[in-house]
């Protein structure tokens, strides 16, 4: 396997019950997205947690940390949460010979209108051309975990 | 005016909100997809509530009737959480010289998959073919109120 | 069953070859649309044609004609390219205790904004709730075809 | 600027004229994608030229070289029809300090599901993180022009 991807919950993986008329995170519907682009890459997707960022424990961290460690895979994205997503790439540090990249979007990937798609393409891209070590892939461009932020005003990422 | 749709709030007008991680009742996304239909009617949109239909009073079922009463149109469409949308439609009984269509959805009509714009589009043809009264059109079918209910587990409504 | 939908192909049935670089008549996508409306109705598709509507025959018409003479429902859908769409109406004249109703798209069901949904959800309903005859459901208005005609500069149906 | 994003046409930029019933090059629609994205990135978009690859002559492709060599960014994606891309990227060698990556889609950006997001995505995050040099992105991996090929049956690029 060349790419392996850890779905953790989040927005992205929003989807709406109307018997309850709650929004949870459901199973990730990235799959059928992946499935269109037709890839020409060996990867496998696996659920790892079902939360959103917010109430992530660091038990959830460790876990994710194991999953990354026992991947077959060297090149690894994570979709994750916006609002912790540069606490578990920091949590993610110091994995030798692994280029892990985290995502996640501002909307449901289930909308018409996402970037999910988008951000999910960029993290696999990134995890495919970078170096080892742990980076965030949002808003089209690649951060520095220590030198990115979220600007939950402009709900977007950008460079501190 | 031939045609007058209200919007009331519901699923059919949740947007959400990555900022907060929540799921509100926003501005109406139907127009957009009435858009695209390129209608061939003279019709307008008008926000009376935006709430989910399980929070509705009195207070608000009667700001509706008012604004039916006090429309031009004599043909009304009226889209509607799905929960109390038959209460609704019963608080709406008896008002003379006007044909009146309840509808909603099960998924919001910002999803990729949704049932928003099929309902509206049956809810609005019904507004126009129907002689006067209340009715409920929901999953391809045309109910009068008294004889329909949702079927939660199911998700849908049905003939009772 | 109470309704049956008969597809004979034009713009709302395209579907994109890349291999070829064509966009050609393929199966109807709207099923899928179907499936997502959750329909409270006994229906079935059944694909008569896969044609543009500039290319139909007399042949072609009479087929249609006689699937419709065949249909065990009362209440029937065709969906049909817009350009010739008129004329197929004319074709299937005087057909006793049935309500037929035609339809079709300017943009493709495949298309992430088109008026396909909004115009079969107006035609299913439209052949429920009206009397036995034939009529066009297009831009979200009913039509007796003999007072229709296509605009082909504003790309709809209009009254004449 | 960052990053100069230049269109070409094909089927990427394919749109559907019903008036014509045929389904031809327009205006790029990757532009609402990437509004979506919300990016954080410096860049701007550019039509070269509206056509399909198999058409595109030797002028056509001096004419991208140009706009290249013109640019003020260092880091250029190019969208383009599948079908020629790799002797287009064949005619982009030789440019000093430049990291271009060419990309295109199997169906038309317009469609509801279809892959020129995923792609265009994938080609901007590896026009920031790679090296000078020309590279094909597509169908999730990043390809060296004298060693891809396109797989008409399939409809993927693959590695040869």
């Amino acid at each position: 396997m060349e790419l392996e991807i850890f779905t953790t919950g989040g927005t992205i993986d929003k989807v709406y019950f109307d018997a309850k008329s709650t929004f949870e995170v459901g199973e990730s519907p990235i799959l059928e997205d992946l499935h269109e682009a037709n890839l020409c890459i060996d990867y496998q997707i696996t659920a790892v947690l079902r939360k959103d960022s917010l109430e992530l424990t660091n038990a959830d961290r460790a876990l994710v940390r194991q999953a990354v460690l026992n991947s077959t895979a060297s090149r690894i994205v994570i979709t994750h949460g916006t609002d912790t997503m540069i606490a578990t790439a920091q949590a993610l540090a110091g994995i030798p010979g692994k280029t892990i990249v985290l995502t996640g979007s501002m909307q449901p990937a289930r909308f018409r209108l996402t970037d999910a798609v988008f951000n999910v393409a960029s993290a696999m891209m990134a995890a495919q051309t970078l170096l080892e070590g742990v980076y965030i892939a949002m808003n089209g461009r690649i951060f520095d975990p220590s030198k990115a932020s979220k600007n939950v005003e402009q709900n977007r990422f950008e460079l501190i």
